[in-house]
């Protein structure tokens, strides 16, 4: 198969393990159900539940095992653009094009319905029934989830940002930042269908390597994007980390810099990749596409 | 041990679990990591861990087993004050008579704060260590928990009071709310240590009828407190129920009836503990505390 048409296979299965997540909630709140289902709904790349599936296939994860894994780290993603959005963040109406939640609701809505859906994830994962059925690999595919998603993670991570707005940072700081608040939670997208799947030692370096510096280095593009692409496209105002005051790789290395860092931190990704006794070739051609992506 | 005497052990490990649960953090970012602390150590009555040592001991769960469930529902409970205080929420400055988290840090800090303090519930459960040792009890635990915590228990009941503010809800409505809003959480505090040392379903069915009664009576008190107490004694402004249109006991039955009802609540709960075949003298004795409070 080839890899979009996976890709287009996978965004299927995400769609329907998201609805189904919300179809088991009960009907009442049913503004808080709604803004929950909305914020789980709005399309997007989907990139955690990608990396999920497509790292526990090559890995010979049991395909409907991968689907809670998906949910889960879908919603704490999408929790984290649902408060990240709000007035008292950074301030965003729009996303992908469309009113963001505290737009479409309210403010108190949209806070209950981040609280909301972090605490699915965890449900979700907590309740799955998984085929190997073993206990302490769910632990530990919760462990990494939270530990992606708390203080020392993606929480931290935006806290990271928002302290960096109006500051000059450094590079290395910059990466800190960036390796907590979309880092990690890529981290946990690779590293949970590997857990799952009781993986050695050698095999998890290999992918977290190969995680962490995908991660970085689609920051780094995100950054780029944000400079070089146009509203329409990106489905956000172009600008805004400049409009927002916010360290960004291009204005650390110049725009030509910045770009030569992502196709480096891209090869070592790929490098990492070697590492494993897998077919990664699935993966290697995702990677590739985050890289060159326009949105 | 008197219960007072009891209680006040209880504080102290309550204390010093609360206190170590942020120890362990990365240091950075630090403001942050200043707010979950401070959000967790602004006294309170801790009803929820006192719940948890009062159950687990009378279950004879391994007193070092119940502090990470202990500081797991005391996290949770925090976070859900911090985001209840917000401007778009409650909109309260003070809380047990000092600032909020938002007045005392800022909004961004808050519902980072909130956010980062979920997850540190789970992931304090998930890396406990556990003398029985037994993952299965551990994911039950969590269960527990996160069932009480999401949109079918408090953040459910949280969106309903945003709901029924400014509008008339039958007696039905209210308890439903409370038993979702405050009563969710107190339940697990008291399932968990039953989960935790593998109770069997009549003593679980008592224990939950225990809790929930229990939680509504708290809830009833509550609510004639805010109208008989002064600002000074309840540490946040009298008549603040009246001043924010919200449904009440003693709006919808009288003050006597809202009385007469706490009491039969009380008596309802105490019932229920006389179904165990343990010694229920000292959650009997916490019960009644908690009903004849003045704050």
């Amino acid at each position: 198969m080839s890899i979009s048409a996976l890709m287009s296979a996978n965004q299927t299965l995400i769609a329907a393990g998201l609805a189904d997540a919300i179809a088991v909630l009960p009907s009442q709140p049913a503004r808080l159900r709604d803004a929950m289902h909305y914020s789980l709904t709005q399309g997007g790349k989907r990139i955690r539940p990608q990396l999920v599936y497509l790292t526990g296939n090559m890995l010979g994860a049991c395909q409907q095992d991968l689907t809670p894994l998906a949910v889960a780290v879908e919603c704490i993603h999408a929790y984290s653009l649902v408060h990240d959005d709000l007035p008292a963040m950074d301030d965003d109406d729009l996303r992908r094009g469309k009113p963001t939640c505290h737009i479409a609701f309210d403010e108190a809505t949209a806070i209950l319905a981040g609280d909301a859906l972090q605490t699915l994830a965890f449900d979700t994962l907590l309740n799955a029934t998984l085929s190997p059925a073993s206990d302490p690999q769910r632990i530990d595919v919760i462990r990494h989830l939270s530990a992606a998603a708390g203080f020392a993670g993606m929480c931290g991570g935006q806290a990271m940002d928002l302290d960096a707005t109006d500051k000059h940072i450094s590079l290395d700081a910059l990466a800190t930042l960036h390796r907590k608040k979309t880092g990690a939670l890529i981290r946990a997208a690779v590293l949970m269908p590997a857990v799952l799947t009781k993986q050695p030692e050698p095999v998890l370096d290999a992918l977290h390597q190969f995680a962490d510096s995908l991660g970085l280095a689609f920051q780094v593009q995100d950054d780029i994007l944000d400079i070089t692409s146009d509203t329409e496209t990106l489905g956000k105002p172009q600008g805004s980390d400049l409009e927002n005051h916010k360290s960004t790789y291009p204005a650390l290395l110049g725009l030509a810099g910045a770009e030569a860092h992502a196709q480096q931190l891209f090869d070592q990704a790929l490098h990492a990749l070697d590492a494993l006794p897998y077919n990664t070739q699935q993966l290697k051609e995702f990677a590739g596409l985050l890289i060159n992506r326009n949105n």
